[in-house]
């Protein structure tokens, strides 16, 4: 069993070790900030998107004006959306947008979806998903006299494939899943489940709010329907930036989404008499685009090009490797229980610890400049942004929990 | 009939005598554009939006990070809502929002109408309404099996209280309207027609993209309904910033919009079983608030706080009616018509002409640094955004749309 000096020593090691520890510069400085674990909520702000935001008032919006919108905003939605494929989603070009919320692409794509799978009268989804995949789900099933059929799934090793091949059937339109789980970090077998969806007819939803920019996807390859996910995780956004959708080319002709917006329409300035649906991905799009809302991404973009997605899991299994060990020789004493996958190949980028205690602790590291997560009802989740992110945080992390146990100052 | 030395003197008399006059300053300046006449359709952005969106990267979401959203972003939704409401919309707290795109929240509230009116089997809309708001209206009345009945209206003088009158009936579940016209910018008469959608029990969605910043609106005092409108034109909350919802007070525990998000729920963070939805105008709310996109308008807030809306209607009253008057002492020999009421009381913000050659005109135009609107067929829409234009440039706007007719250098 390590010890505290020993796990100070293998941190600073892997740190030192670490290719992509340069990187960490070229975020925004957090003061008073001893450790970052939420990064997987909301991914610090880079350095260079203070200039990019300054520059972008200065010169695009302040001085080509109106005249933007012709000279590349009108296509930002489809570029970001491109880029993000390429990056992070394993997906060709022609098939991602950048829009909206999470929720509102989930629900429109949903929508479309069932409509989509007609006489088919249910939806499946993880009984235990993040709230708002449910929500939407449960909405949309009981609009259209749907049943919502919930899976139940062990709560750190997920939902598998048998419990999926268990649950659809002739009557499945439409099959809900988050690539990697909000709590567990479990990571969801993408492509066999997916398989599993199309033998019984149906199409596949995948949520990647918690994967994207973290673990590899492989969305074209394993034959995907429809993705969404959020931009303020690890790609960071910024609060409450839009989110992208993934629709695959050979749907994109055959889905309507509910929400006809003068974006989304063929000719976008013709201010026709009726909607006539854009090509491609163009219909999937409501309003104006929220370009400013756009910008910030674009830095993280940049540096995970840098990087590849391949050093970053690498690092990411790394970071979440580290902070098992750690809990393991410091916490275990105490009750905590690690509710994420220990097989690494299982588990994206941030690792959840269960305790009775989990939202006081939270509150209590909050104040000394430690800043996990609590998810209810009793989860400390460690979220562990590779790009951002030092073992040497992560042991912090760990300490500061002992040091909450034990009722002690560190 | 003014000549052009005349009209140069007034417009100097006029920017001279103008109350507002010092406020330009503080917009960014524009270099190569002379006459910036797009003002209500992206607003230009003022100087303190530049360290704001700065600071808040380096402050709030570098600094505090995660911890904001505890510290006061949960609530940016409803506190800007309540702020725009004050400032434009005539409205008091509790009834606003800022959220998503006015497309999506137009498609949110009319979905929640229509389920409020049930039996009642007519959507009703002004046939050359945005072709947002009749395309989302359409696909909300098919998906019901509903009519979409489309009013006719005059061109210039726009939908009138009888009109509405003649289309609205029992069967009439709600009707969508703009406040002020996109293309003529005639002001529709709110309070009245409220008045008579409501005698027929209907219920009324008013649009007011065109209207907010621009035009005292009084929504309470009319018994309006419902409400959406944009934030980049007026309020100059840059490129795709997030729309605005008004749900009167007493509507909002009967109205439930289909996109059922966990923003939206009672208790956000409880991430409980089945959706509850929030109180008040939680529930209009579907994903994450988008807070760095929400953060340009209040600089332009600010503005309008400092101004006061009646000095603005003033100076907007003053900008339209001289625009006309020079285009009627320059243009009309040239066969351009004014497509806006001369009735002043009676338009909005910007003012319209028309020519065959519209859009020849535009694109020579803003080759030159003056930059109007071309709108679909025909139209040169002048946007004469009250802080932030001068009579001087609205004279630049019509004397160089007399030089491109004559196929002239000025």
């Amino acid at each position: 069993m390590s010890t505290t000096p020993d796990l100070h020593r293998t941190a600073a090691e892997l740190d030192a070790a670490d290719p992509l520890r340069a990187h960490i510069e070229r975020f925004v400085p957090a003061p008073g900030v001893t450790a970052y674990l939420d990064g997987n909520s909301l991914g610090r702000p880079l350095r260079a998107t203070q200039t990019r935001l300054a520059e972008f008032v200065r010169d695009a919006w302040g001085t080509r004006l109106i005249r933007a919108w012709d000279e590349g905003w009108m296509e930002r939605p489809f570029e970001l959306g491109d880029r993000i494929a390429r990056a992070a989603l394993g997906a060709a070009a022609g098939q991602t947008i950048v829009a909206d919320s999470t929720t509102v692409l989930l629900y429109k794509l949903l929508e479309a979806a069932v409509a989509a799978r007609p006489g088919r009268r249910e939806i499946v989804v993880e009984e235990t998903n993040f709230p708002t995949d449910r929500f939407v789900a449960a909405a949309v099933a009981e609009r259209h006299g749907m049943t919502l059929r919930r899976i139940p799934a062990d709560p750190v090793d997920g939902v598998t494939t048998a419990d999926v091949a268990a649950a659809v059937g002739d009557d499945t339109a439409v099959v809900v899943l988050s690539h990697v789980d909000y709590r567990s970090g479990v990571i969801a077998d993408l492509a066999a489940i997916t398989a599993v969806a199309h033998d019984a007819g149906a199409l596949i939803l995948w949520d990647l709010c918690h994967s994207a920019g973290a673990v590899p996807i492989g969305l074209d390859a394993a034959g995907a329907d429809l993705a969404v996910g959020c931009t303020y995780k690890y790609l960071n956004g910024g609060p409450g930036s839009p989110a992208f959708a993934y629709v695959a080319a050979r749907h994109q002709d055959a889905l309507r989404p509910p929400i006809e917006g003068w974006m989304g329409a063929a000719d976008v300035f013709a201010m026709g008499g009726a909607y006539e649906p854009g090509a491609g991905m163009r219909r999937f799009i409501s309003g104006t685009p929220p370009i400013l809302a756009m910008l910030a991404m674009e830095d993280m973009l940049d540096l995970l090009d840098e990087a590849g997605l391949d050093a970053v899991r690498a690092k990411s299994v790394s970071l979440t490797s580290f902070t098992i060990d750690a809990a393991d020789a410091l916490l275990a004493g105490y009750g905590v229980r690690v509710l994420s996958p220990r097989d690494a190949g299982r588990r994206g980028g941030h690792v959840t610890l269960g305790h009775p205690d989990s939202a006081r602790i939270v509150e209590r590291l909050w104040g000394e400049g430690v800043i996990p997560d609590f998810r209810h009802p009793d989860g400390i989740r460690l979220g562990l942004s590779p790009l951002s992110t030092t073992h040497a945080e992560a042991l912090d992390g760990v300490l500061a929990i002992r040091a909450a146990l034990e009722g002690s100052n560190r």
